[in-house]
């Protein structure tokens, strides 16, 4: 009963937090009906800089890092992402009102990643002071690839089994698709330019300090970008919108029981263990869809953008986050 | 005589001033013929940035504000709206080359208030160290949208009469309408998020930090569409070229008096007087155009636009706000 | 061997410099397929901030410069826009699978000047220490007009003799066209805020604070530009290649010969120098494409946009800068 109340304080001190704040602003000026919009180039260019500045951060820490540290969590973040695909083709998918492959195709979606969603969950954390291995954002990758691919092969074999066909699907495409993405790429870049050369002088004279402010107008963005997509929902079986409320909750808590027990294996931090859940409750609101799209183009875009958008997100990071912050704070370092 | 030295002393420092400078290096480079563009969506980014500042600004002040003071601005704001429309109404809207709804609407586009104008004037007030309330802009939909639904009202009844319709004006959907500007809403969330929520830090190291630098991105914007805009104005008649003129000093000097009024019986600071004349003489460029365009279809945005773009708004800036900013330090403060 | 050395060391370093580092992140993504994109408007504003913040720096230094330093410079700088056009005519112009107005062409897009190039140069010699003459980045349009003109009126000579006509060529719609070209006008409209207003504050606290990372954003976008140009280049012939990988460093050094004969003759500063060969190495890639395309419109812009944008500009950068500063520290300074 206390600990519920703390996670209800934790709770609702959140929403005064700019991030969830402008999220929640976004969401209830979008209701209101307001024509305030933040540009298409504008948006794209802060997604930009918020995954560079959280690129080169993880690639100046992996400089100093031990890299068999990052071994089991990596190695945690692929099976997490294989098992969000497999849990949501074994319930969603095989619902009677859902059409088999949209199905999958949600639940690749919220087994890949929004870099978003992490960086919203690094400005909270470091607004908290809540210390975390620098190299975690560079997990990204290993979960979010491996989803999107497993989505896609076990799409294709549904479709040619239903089909009688025998071509054989070819994980490759999918994969330098994904890495090719605009997101994950400049994840990547920042990673490499971090890793490989002196970007000192620009991170702490640029990237870090617009960091949290453009995290703020990025927000608002998802929230006036969550309410628009609402609509498409409706349009759609209600067992997408009970999925993309529960899925985040449950994919969160499984990572995050899968961090602790890298906690006590090899020592990953509690900041760690709440990265590794946000990333595994987030989904993938960028490089994501064009993938799932060109990969299962018989799936229908309203179905898996909708639920991730309007739903899944903000609930990953208004409810997400701040329970990851709690259990983390609860149970291993109180 | 030393009076008349003064100001224009002072008029003409406020030159060097980077706002005015690079409202006025805008009107040059425009007339010079450059190419120079600053593109849509960082003009309506940058639009957005300031009025967040503003509203955060204003919301955290509010908190801290003894309401009953808002009281009295806020009225003599309503009045103020009201009167420039009513003014209007029946000074330029009958001389005998203006449309009725043309001179209505452009009544209602000077009762109307700029955002653009009011940064403007709050980035050199902060410059010079003059104090003012924060949450004066708070004023801003009190003299906005009663001047809006008033300009929309008086031509609909207008325009019926000549009719013979008997059709009512419906009030709500022009208030709604109003605040569902992307200006008023950008304000409205700031203040809402400065009020509920704990925005300093992002206000400090962000909107805060790059008020005044974004400011002199928009007074070039501003600049070259005052010159761009001067085309439209010549073609139509010129009594609105005289009225863009003079009604922006005529409507700060006669919120100046009432400004001076709540200086006296509850007061209202030297600077909040000098803003609640900078909303007066200012005229809207974001929101109130459509509004006016769906509330009056009939009258020529050309006539309206033309002369709040090109004329108003330059003199409002360059001639009005040195003016009234002189007017309180001799008159008041000194 | 040992200066090879050293040099060779001084431009691996280099590529550890965000300059260059996100230059070749650029050319590597790209090549990578990546999706990533910064959108135009972002590009187009990040040149504009950048000019900006040199113009002004500029136009503040003339106000305490001794106007004499500059005569030589100026003059110099003259000189070499039309040289490198000259050079080119008789040089690349002559080659016989090269059509002469398309070598006369590229020859005065490399007689042209480049900001960013410019804007790249500052960053690296701010980061180095290396003092320079804060004025010298008004020599731009000293080289940058006269090697336009050159070009637009040695191929017009060329084409009407051809033609036998006998129309005589104007010059001054030329400068005019290039003095409106956006680049030089915000250089030049800086130049005049610097000069004559107060400008510092909004220079310190936004203009030159984010000149840094801007820059590196907008060279990630010249490497991702430069590799998805090299398509256009390989369709003219290999010439326009060798052209614009020897250009650069031929020019370059020219200025730098002319530049120690300042720095003998009126104490022209090694720094400035060195700017002095950058802008003459320097290709320009915002304004002098469309000035060229509207003076000789039968020139193909694919082999003069081509060659300066894929080879030109990452060789100016690369490799041309590093070794002015080696040849400054080494030569001058040493």
């Amino acid at each position: 009963m206390e600990a519920a109340l703390e996670f209800l304080t934790k709770f609702l001190t959140q929403f005064q937090s700019p991030t969830l704040a402008f999220l929640l602003g976004g969401i209830v000026i979008a209701a209101l009906g307001s024509r305030l919009e933040i540009p298409e180039a504008v948006y794209k260019f802060i997604v930009f800089m918020l995954l560079m500045r959280v690129g080169l951060d993880g690639g100046m820490s992996i400089r100093e890092a031990n890299l068999a540290d990052m071994l089991l969590p990596a190695l945690f973040a692929m099976l997490i992402g294989c098992g969000i695909v497999l849990l949501g083709r074994y319930t969603l998918a095989l619902l009677p009102s859902v059409r088999t492959e949209d199905g999958i195709a949600t639940a690749g979606l919220f087994g890949a990643v929004s870099g978003s969603t992490l960086a919203a969950a690094i400005v909270v954390m470091e607004s908290e002071g809540i210390e975390y291995e620098h190299w975690a954002p560079a997990l990204y990758p290993f979960m979010d690839i491996p989803a999107l691919v497993l989505a896609i092969v076990l799409a294709s074999m549904y479709l040619k089994r239903k089909d009688g066909s025998v071509e054989k699907v070819r994980v490759w495409p999918i994969v330098k698709e994904s890495l090719q993405g605009s997101a994950l790429s400049a994840l990547l870049l920042g990673i490499a330019l971090g890793l490989l050369t002196r970007p000192e002088a620009i991170f702490e004279g640029f990237y870090d300090p617009l960091f949290r402010g453009l995290l703020s107008v990025l927000m608002l963005v998802m929230g006036m970008e969550a309410y628009a997509r609402l609509a498409e929902l409706r349009r759609v079986a209600h067992w997408y919108a009970v999925y993309a409320a529960l899925a985040p909750l449950v994919h969160g808590l499984i990572a995050f029981a899968l961090g602790y027990v890298a906690h006590v294996l090899v020592g990953f931090s509690p900041g760690g263990i709440v990265l590794l859940a946000v990333l595994a409750g987030s989904s993938s609101d960028i490089s994501g869809p064009p993938t799932l799209r060109a990969g299962i183009p018989t799936a229908n875009p309203s179905a898996y953008v909708g639920a991730s958008t309007s739903i899944g997100t903000p609930v990953a990071i208004a409810i997400g986050l701040p329970l990851y912050i709690w259990l983390a704070q609860t149970l291993i370092v109180g």
